[in-house]
């Protein structure tokens, strides 16, 4: 598959670029800006010189493939998406952000009273499948491909046959995805974070997960 | 120290109080109707001789109290409080409330955009120093004292005093507590029952829990 990690500069998009191009896949690297994606795609392809790695401005990285995957900050979700909509149709956009207000780990709610994940679904309407997966983990780890990570991922989503490419995608990247429902419930899981965020600061941690027992 | 479960007919309610006597705990079974409650505490008698038990209706079980646990529906938790609130005061309440819109398991925002622990602190003021608690837990196995749960909880308050009170309930009960921040995040905590309700169905199984890895 040919994966866009949009804003894959940052610790998680380029960790999970990482895990999916050892898992196989194709990996472009979309940021603002073009030289960034580019100068982010050598660095993982150092790390991993048998994967697949390209770098681009997040338009033509979006536009190239099959399935993308949001990593950018939540300010920046809706001028991103606003430039890439079109690109996106017909498409699935696998959202990994969480708002998060710094520095108070805290849960906040969005002035829309919806989850991060539900407005983007409304600003790209019915044309363009959104699921919400890796919320919860931590990007300390994740480009150290030997490290097994203790947690789960939790995938909401309106279409289980949508949600399954995430949770293949959870496989892909040494991950157990868990079904959580519609993509409602990612209010749920955007929040988590925020709680996740708090247990690493009171723990002195950085890499608190979250696991589901009794399945 | 005594503790009133309140509403503790219900088999979340009379589990925590069989595990809370069998740590040493002094239980009062608290119901709407005092005879339920007294039948529900002979009942935990039999299952533990050696606990103290006692059965009454909910006014009665939290002014005799030192901590009363609130382990009524959502929809009782209101006017349940409302017959209470005098003799809450200066006191912990610790809820383990968590709204679920049956039958469908997904999150169920409530109208006023708060968590019922939220709303709870709300309705009974400051002079009460409201906990949540437990919403994330089976009842499942709570009964059988020699089921090992393999699941945490999470406790949201605004106080840490009052938290450590909860935090050494869940050890009495058998369970790992792990401070998740202010009562604001009982938001996020609430809503993950409605989670673990549908991963229970998607899964056939009855007790999905949840685990914090990393600390």
């Amino acid at each position: 598959m040919i994966i866009a990690v949009l804003g894959g500069t940052g610790p998680e998009g380029s960790g999970l670029g990482l895990r999916w191009a050892a898992a196989g896949h194709q990996v472009i690297i979309g940021s603002r800006l073009a030289e960034k994606g580019a100068g982010i795609a050598e660095e993982l392809k150092e790390a991993f010189p048998k994967g697949i790695f390209s770098g681009t401005d997040n338009l033509s990285a979006a536009a190239a493939a099959d399935v993308s995957v949001l990593t950018v900050p939540y300010a920046a979700q809706e001028p991103t998406l606003a430039h890439i909509k079109e690109v996106l149709k017909g498409k699935i956009l696998v959202t990994v952000v969480a708002p998060t207000r710094k520095p108070i780990a805290r849960v906040w709610r969005l002035p829309s009273g919806l989850s991060a994940a539900e407005e983007a679904q409304l600003q790209l309407g019915e044309d363009v499948r959104v699921v919400a997966a890796f919320q919860n983990i931590g990007a300390h780890h994740l480009r150290d491909l030997d490290h097994q990570l203790d947690c789960d991922v939790l995938v909401c989503g309106d279409k289980i046959v949508d949600k399954q490419i995430a949770l293949d995608l959870c496989t892909d990247a040494g991950l157990r995805g868990v079904n959580a429902g519609a993509l409602q419930n990612a209010s749920v899981v955007e929040g988590f974070t925020s709680l996740l965020v708090g247990i690493n600061i009171r723990n002195k941690v950085k890499s608190a997960g979250i696991r589901i027992t009794g399945i």
